[in-house]
């Protein structure tokens, strides 16, 4: 894997993502507004399994308004189940909805006079993503058939990750402050008790330990350690913003400079 | 209006363009594998009326295989009605659905290594295009933003074809040899006898008429006289293929070229 | 018409509507477990512009366990448009559109033992029922066909109203204390500023003004008259719930019963 | 189990059941006014997986003018997928889709005074329901709450048969002509070899065997007994109402009557 992160044992800048763009007509979800302050880079939902293109439009302005890089944020065909549920399919056929969207958002960073940057499945589509071949290879070949200079956000540590570093794609391992991880890496289910961090100090003290040196504690009481080029945070929480700010200030104040340049 | 068509007063190059890629899922429309042997420029469905992205990515490839020319065919967000319901929108709307539909064909487009090279809006996208004021400009806006060297396929003579025209856009003039117009040069509605051309001889003649002179008869009997640029042929009934096939010959036979070539 | 009031020039029962159920997959919409409390009659949508089988499942559930009647709230099929768009129909579809509706909603009300009881369309399609005879006469046909004992919520006064009654349907005069009317009795399209009445105190004195004598200023000045038998709260704003306690406290203090037995 | 069947060893009546009513909008699959002269059960698609209000309307105005008995078809809520993924649900969601399809289509049985008679899942739900207990048990559960009269057409020899039939509910096994069987009487994937029989020749002789003895030879050379209420025939490909044709002359000429009351 290409390494290009900025420093290594001690990181100096950081990534803040958050997933946006996803209300869907009359249906608002997200405080989009208040949390685009806090980040520096955002996923922006392409109409399949969230947003609409006025959405999407209205997005892709705030984020160019915010100087903050915009992604595509690609899901499953099922705005019901809001991407959340696998959908089966046949060989070929992720690549092309990961196409459509990459396409779909391009055109309103076109209209804005920016890029799409990066691109960060989402909900089955990003856990398909992290344990499956095929789900990881035909995301790989739609971002090098549109557009070889994205960057694939990943699951830290996961065969997606390895996968896009080794067909030569810029990766941006992520990793989640407020999810606990099991001993191998793997986030704990939401179904578990303890698989969400709520309480903002210990959320604090993880993403500072995330950004210094990597290395976090597990759910079973393990030393874990993972790459973390990017951290994401939730936008679809009320109060959300209030823990972007946390992350971001706690960063700042630990002379970590928080920017989508940590990418590149 | 820039006049950039080949010849007047006896073309010697006309483009046949048909509407492709309207299946979708399992269900089938159109005998798209037949037809594109006759055609000069596909308008492929872009997901939001008709087809989806496996049906986008097979007949963008089925186009490239046949240098057959790729544009966007855009329509309102309804699979049900297939786009030939009329949608109120608000400010804004109809823009960021042509530009959704143009980026989401762009990227399969990209993946063939070829380029969108026209926009032709669909069902009732069309018809509001040709008659008010305010979507036709919101589709304009969308292809200057999105790409300003795309050809627009427009009603010959209408307010659509005149107001990309001035816009500095290329404008392409769209016929429909099987079609009867009024005399002030408006499709007859389809649900008025004699609307729908089915007598192939008619067909051809109309087709030379329209190639030589742009000289039609109403459905009046008064002679109208109408910019054709490219002519429709359709591609979603049983048999279509023939016909097309009938007017590809008609033109070739009498001298007259058939190409994308003479929209440029 | 049959007039089914319990009582002309001073209201002894009323009954208060709100529309429910209007939640889709992962998007939420509303505060129905708070308004629930305090309204009589609740409209559920049936999954065509709003809700999902699952959402209607538990607002039915809803309404059952607080003793709340459950009425179906059909809308045009357009998710994306929240029902709010008129979607253009061939004769015949709106009457389908109302079956289909009627018929999913009834199955969640059997599975809890209790009847559908009353149908009042929504958005749109409300807007289309209250001045189109085609819209108005198709919803009735559905009704005479899926349950001719339903009654019918149609804005008070309207061609709805009139031809439902006069087709032998019971009707329940719809009216809204926090919107603004014409002197003809037409709500003011919320366009206009003052079309909706924020000030608590002004809608309570209207409530109470609906309940004793039907009468209202209109946003002209001039006294119209109104026969309301349900007065609609919304649920789908902020605090909502308050206004609707507001409302039911105003009519229990004045006397008056807040009931859906209003209607029968 | 109830055995509600004429006759074991030598049925004097047997069902022929076909899928029906699975277009949408413009899209039309299937030849259902030709296929109806030759079956005695209509399974209706609701509007979830394929068709639509108007479809629904007059795929049961058509049962109704043949005396063909009506059953909903209920599928995942998946047009692009046309019901054949599975999609993973939460539990009660399965029964609610149900409860959903179920009361949708007896809305049009209502207004046309007839009945729903049975329910028989589509595509992947019906699969889920052969094999998985949670699916098998939420379909059970809708019937209940629905109609306990409903017969539950179910693949032969499954799960869902044997459960059904366990909770009371009266089942009509279904078998499959025209479809490979493997020795522990499942239907052989449709993407292995020889999983459809297209000689029409062999598809004969296997449905008399079926009716008679319910003994077929598997695709390894075994004998498997069946039982088989009801015969499916396929409505969706070109040609299929002449298979059909020959499956019921065939019956007939047998001696054995073709009956949706060879169900009761």
């Amino acid at each position: 894997m290409a390494d290009f992160r900025a420093c290594r044992g001690g990181r100096v800048k950081i990534d803040i993502n958050c997933d946006m763009g996803e209300s869907f007509g009359a249906y608002r979800i997200g405080e989009d507004e208040k949390i685009i302050d806090y980040i520096t880079s955002a996923n922006i939902a392409c109409g399949l399994h969230a947003g609409d293109p006025a959405v999407m439009a209205a997005t892709v302005g705030l984020a160019a308004r915010h100087d903050v890089a915009v992604g595509a944020h690609p899901g499953y065909p099922d705005i019901q189940g809001y991407g959340r549920r696998h959908i089966e399919t046949f060989p070929g056929e992720i690549k092309n909805y990961v196409l459509y969207q990459l396409g779909a958002l391009s055109a309103f960073a076109r209209a804005e006079g920016i890029k799409v940057r990066h691109v960060k499945p989402h909900g089955a589509l990003y856990n398909d993503a992290a344990g499956s071949e095929r789900a990881a290879s035909e995301i790989i070949e739609a971002v090098k058939a549109f557009d070889p200079d994205l960057i694939i956000f990943a699951l830290s540590g996961s065969l997606f990750s390895e996968m896009a570093a080794a067909a030569g794609i810029k990766v941006a391992n992520e990793a989640f402050p407020d999810r606990a991880y099991t001993r191998d890496g793997r986030l704990v289910s939401r179904n578990i008790e303890g698989a969400v961090i709520h309480d903002i100090r210990q959320v604090r003290e993880r993403v500072l330990s995330l950004a210094r040196t990597g290395k976090l504690t597990s759910i079973d009481g393990d030393e874990i350690t993972l790459h973390a080029d990017t951290l994401c945070v939730h936008g679809d929480t009320p109060g959300a913003w209030e823990i972007a700010r946390e992350i971001r200030l706690s960063l700042e104040m630990a002379g970590i400079t928080v920017t989508a340049e940590a990418l590149v």
